[in-house]
Order: C-alpha cells, then structure tokens, then sequence
C-alpha cells in the first residue's frame, strides 16, 4: 500500500463540477479546515457560491485547466461524466481521485457491465447494440420487456428507451440517434438499495448502511434507512462495494446501486462519487459522505460510518422546492440554483428517528 | 406581533465578522440556500473562504458598511462587541438581528448585570468601580476573593483580574489601565451551564438542551450533553433564557451561560449570538445552532431543538489543533485559520453516544 501524507488543513481540494454535490463536498471541504476550488464552465454554478476560489473553464481548455491544477492539492470531480482529456490536463500537475480507472468503467454502461461481470457480481442481462440487426439479435437473447440505453451520458433516466413489444425496437434506436447503446434486459426485483462506501488510497474501507431507494419518473425520490433487507443481504452489498473499490485501486467515495432479488443482489450501477442515495448520511451519521470523500480524497483517515437514526431523505425535485417554508422536523438543504425547472433537483430533506434496530 | 415574511432562498444575509462563528454561520446559511456576505476588517478573516461574497473594512468605514448593508438583505454578527456606529451605519439599509438593544446590554457588563437584576434574575454580586476608592468599597460589599472585570472588551478570561486579598487591589486596577470596570463577587457553585436559545422576530422560542461547561485557563475546553442537572433546573434554566430573549425582543440566537448554585441557578453572562458552549448541537442535533440562529434571523420557522445523541464537544486550542490527524469517532471542525497561536481557538471536536436519558 502507497503511504499517503494526509493533506494538512490549509490545502486546497479542486472540484470538477459546481452542482449541488460539489457545493455539498465544498462545504464538507470547510469543515476540516480545507479550501476549496471550484472548476465549472458555468459562471452561475452554485457551488461558486460557497467558495472564494473558483474557475470558469470549458471542459476543453486544457491550458485552463493546468492553471486550475496547478493552484491546487488534488483534485476530485461531482459528476462520472469528466472527459478522459480533462483528467489528461489535469493529471500532470495534480492527483486526480477517485481516478481515471473508476471514470472510465462509468462512463460506458458497456464497459460498466463488463467490469462488474469480470469481478463474477451480478447485472441485468445485456447485449451491445449498434443497428437495427444487433438490437434484434440483442431481444432474441434478453427477452422483452428491456430497456435501451446510451452507453454514455445517460442520467436520472435519459438516454433510455424501454422497448415492450418487437415492433417499438427501430423506433427506439432512432429514438437515442445512432449513439452506441446495450441492451438491458428486465431484472426482477423486490426492491432498490444502494450502498454508499469510501476507500482510502492506502486501501481501508468504510460503508454506511444501505440505503432503500424509491425513484419516480427515473429520478430518486426517497432514500430510507434501513433498508428492509436482512443482515447478510447489507453485509453481501457492502461487500460487494468493497470488491468494487478494490478492483479500481479506488479512492474516494462511491454509490453502488443494487437490485435485491429473490436470486441474490444485482449490481445495477456504480457511481464514482458522492450519491443522491447518500445524502441521509448529512442527518444521520457523524461523518457525512461529503466529508467522507474529502477524508479519502485528501488522504485523511476515513471516519466513523455509524447511523445514529433511522433516516428517510426526499428529494426537492422541481416546484417541489416550494414547500421549504412549511417543512418541519426535517433537516432542509437547499441547492443554492437560481432557476426551478422540471426534473430539476432544487433540495432534499431528511428527517429522522430513533434506530430501531 | 409583527408579520414577518421570510426571506427566500437566493438571499444574502451580511455578517459582521468573519471568525469561526461567521464561517459556520455562512456554511449554515449555505445548507438552507441563502447567500453569506462577511465583513471583516482583516483580510485574512477565515469566513472569507466559504463565501464568494467579502467586504474588507473598518469598522469606522461608515460608507463601505453603508455599501455593505444595501447589498444584503438582513445582518447579522458573530461577536458582541460591534460598535453602536456600525449600526447605525448599517440600520437605514438593512435590518440588523438580534439587534441595537441586545448589543447594548451584552457589550457592558454593569448594563449587563444591571439588566438581569432587573429582570430578578439571580447574578453574582457586583458593584461599579471607577478608581482605588470605589473599589475598596466595593471590595467591603462583595468580599474577597473576587473578580475585577473591565466593564467593556472581555472575552475568553481577557480583562480580568482575580482579586484574593487587599493588599492586591490597587495592582489590579493598575492592570486594567483606567478602564471602568467592576468587582464581581465569587459565586460558590456546583457546576457551569449555558442553554443556546433562539427566538424568532415573531415571538416563537426554542432552547437545545443545557450543557455543562469546563473550562480552562478561563477558555471553555469541554461542553457535555446532557449537563448533570436535574430536570427542574433544566426548565428553569430555559425559562431565563425565554426570559432574557422576551425583554431583548429577541431575533437570533443566543448563549446564557448560568452556574448552577445550591440556592438556585445564577446567570453568568449572555452571549448574543452563537455560542462555543453550543457546538455540539452541530453533531448531535438534526438543525444546529448555527442554522438556527440564520433561520430566526431569516425570519423562518424555527427548527427543531432535538437532541438525537448525547455529546461532548472539546475545544482546540492553539497547539492542540495539531492533533488533527488523530481523531477518530468524533466529528472535527477545524476554522480555517492560517496561524496558530497560543489560546487560540483553532477548532473543536465532539464526540456523540446513544442518548442515556
């Protein structure tokens, strides 16, 4: 194992992405007496908002980009979707965590599922598709219903297709635009959890409980702690993520969706960053997973992953974000965004109770 | 009591001084989607760092506060000893919570002790004292030993001078070079609590559970949660808080620090603005001090007061800070600050527990 020096308080973390879970990890950043530096093409990004240090670059400018790297300790992103030439920019002049390795696997719903096969976990059948002629052959083996999915830039369900019958296919490849997809077929599931988990570069682990998640619409509604499952399904899934960092020399904090079935767990996707699924954690626990990806990122010792409570977070989507004024007995986070639109994740809350087990 | 509105997120709350309390007001502040805007005269003020929004000036710079007023929509401070002047620089452009009254009574001990009495709160016995004859009369009132304070400018055991027999009197009033001051009484006590208490401009009050208090080296070092007292003195401490805050008409949070007295609980002092003594609530509590005291100033509801864990919060002081990489299974907030000097604060720790009672 590599022997890290943590980075003392006073260094500086550079943030790729100025969302809310940038704004969020810059906020954790200051608790532990770090600076933060946030990098985004959008001059309105929130997380500016929070931050004295901060760079408007496309994604592109490299030389931009070194000047960013260059002004700060290392370097960790909000988003799985950084461009291979950022890091290409950045890697020079600082360490880039979790990794180029971690961005890479998912970044392609193909390469995704063939490294979580690699590893002998569970996923949803698929097959790659690139035509009319693979997507006929790709049904033939998964079976209908299945879903057709971009293998890249895909989120809160876009870039998806769900096929019913034969005679929807051609429409759903013209539907994604000729962009590389796979075929995934249905898995049959009693329920969604998510394991959030952190690795250290020197390879210590820690994992909160998972989390049960209920999605509408394609987006993650609810997460409730804990997870109506028994001990040795939380156990499998923690140490499903364990194997998961493992394999991708991983440091930082990760989301790691699963599918609970009669069968087993199934891996339905990884994130290589701090998750919406994890967001109970700010209310719940001691070390949120914010600051826990900063600790690992930084090279800190990883802290405590105990729940205090039981926890249920709901996510602020939209309009919803104007019922802030009458919500009681929960803990309010507000995203800091100028504008409300459809779809768009303005807030969460979480209220929680006592553990009962 | 009046009506007040809210004020919605995107709006910017001005803070007057930018140490640790201003930084975990503004990260507070953050959480709930409203914008900070510090003002400090030192460049090199550690809330600078969490908020793209900064204002050097003095505080005799009345036009630069007057700039700084009209671009906020409410001010706040993070220490007792504003000046009257940069209130009234501020006050015709924005409102300012708590407010006028509240600095007036804290910024004077004699105002200070002269405004509980006349609330019939208990204090320890204090008399005036101006030159070597007020205080051998005040000395034949309270007795010795006892405490020669200067009347303004006091913090962290600063301005003090322990007074154990006659012969010692006039050295101690030389030490404190002319100012007014007065000769507090010792208070034999059993312990040391504070209550954090907020109230909301419309009237509404809540008070997180009292804390015990240890100092050193006239420094508060540990807060406990809960603070062995019984449940009687726990309500009656939270009613002098109510008390105090109601005759203040009140906006913001605020710290009472109490000793706990075979006759009765007497008020040391009162803080009005977020308190060392209740950093713990940040670990411990689902809304913490720091977001309370911005909800009340925003005008929103108060949250709740809950204590899910109990707590004990310790202080880093000066070289102590450097223990950072050591702590485990407590939550670490360290301040930002680029020197670390003897007797400063430099961050505090807390270590939660399951709830006991």
């Amino acid at each position: 194992m590599p022997d890290i020096v943590p980075l003392p308080p006073g260094s500086t973390i550079g943030i790729l992405g100025g969302g809310q879970l940038g704004r969020m990890l810059a906020l954790a950043a200051a608790r532990l007496g770090l600076r933060s530096h946030v990098c985004d093409p959008d001059p309105g990004a929130p997380a500016r908002q929070v931050t004295s240090l901060s760079t408007i670059a496309d994604w592109g400018d490299a030389s931009a980009l070194a000047v960013f790297a260059r002004s700060v300790d290392v370097v960790t992103y909000e988003f799985e979707n950084v461009p291979a030439a950022v890091i290409d920019a950045i890697e020079p002049h600082a360490p880039v965590r979790p990794g180029r390795r971690a961005l890479a696997v998912s970044q392609d719903r193909l390469a995704e599922k063939d490294f979580l096969s690699g590893l002998g976990l569970a996923t949803a059948p698929y097959v790659p598709v690139e035509d009319p002629v693979s997507l006929a052959a790709a049904i033939a083996r998964t079976g209908l219903p299945a879903i057709l999915k971009t293998r890249r830039l895909g989120y809160d369900g876009k870039g998806q297709v769900r096929i019913s019958d034969a005679g929807a296919a051609s429409g759903a490849l013209s539907a994604l635009a000729g962009a590389p997809a796979i075929l995934e077929g249905f898995v049959r599931f009693d329920r969604e959890i998510s394991v959030i988990a952190a690795r250290s570069p020197d390879g210590s682990f820690a994992a909160y409980d998972p989390g049960e998640n209920v999605h509408r619409d394609g987006i993650l509604h609810t997460t409730t702690l804990p997870a109506r499952i028994d001990s040795a399904a939380a156990a499998g899934a923690v140490a499903i993520a364990r194997r998961i960092t493992d394999a991708l020399d991983y440091a930082g904090v990760i989301g790691v969706e699963l599918f609970v079935t009669r069968s087993g767990l199934v891996v339905n996707e990884i994130a290589p960053r701090v998750h919406n699924s994890g967001h109970w954690t700010e209310a719940a626990c001691l070390i949120d997973q914010f600051e826990q990806h900063i600790r690992a990122v930084a090279g800190w010792p990883l802290g405590p992953t105990d729940r205090h409570s039981d926890a249920v977070m709901t996510n602020l989507i939209g309009d919803e974000v104007a019922t802030w004024p009458s919500v009681n007995n929960a803990a309010l986070h507000l995203y800091g965004k100028a504008e409300t639109r459809p779809g768009r994740k303005m807030g969460h809350m979480t209220r929680i109770s006592p553990r009962q087990k």
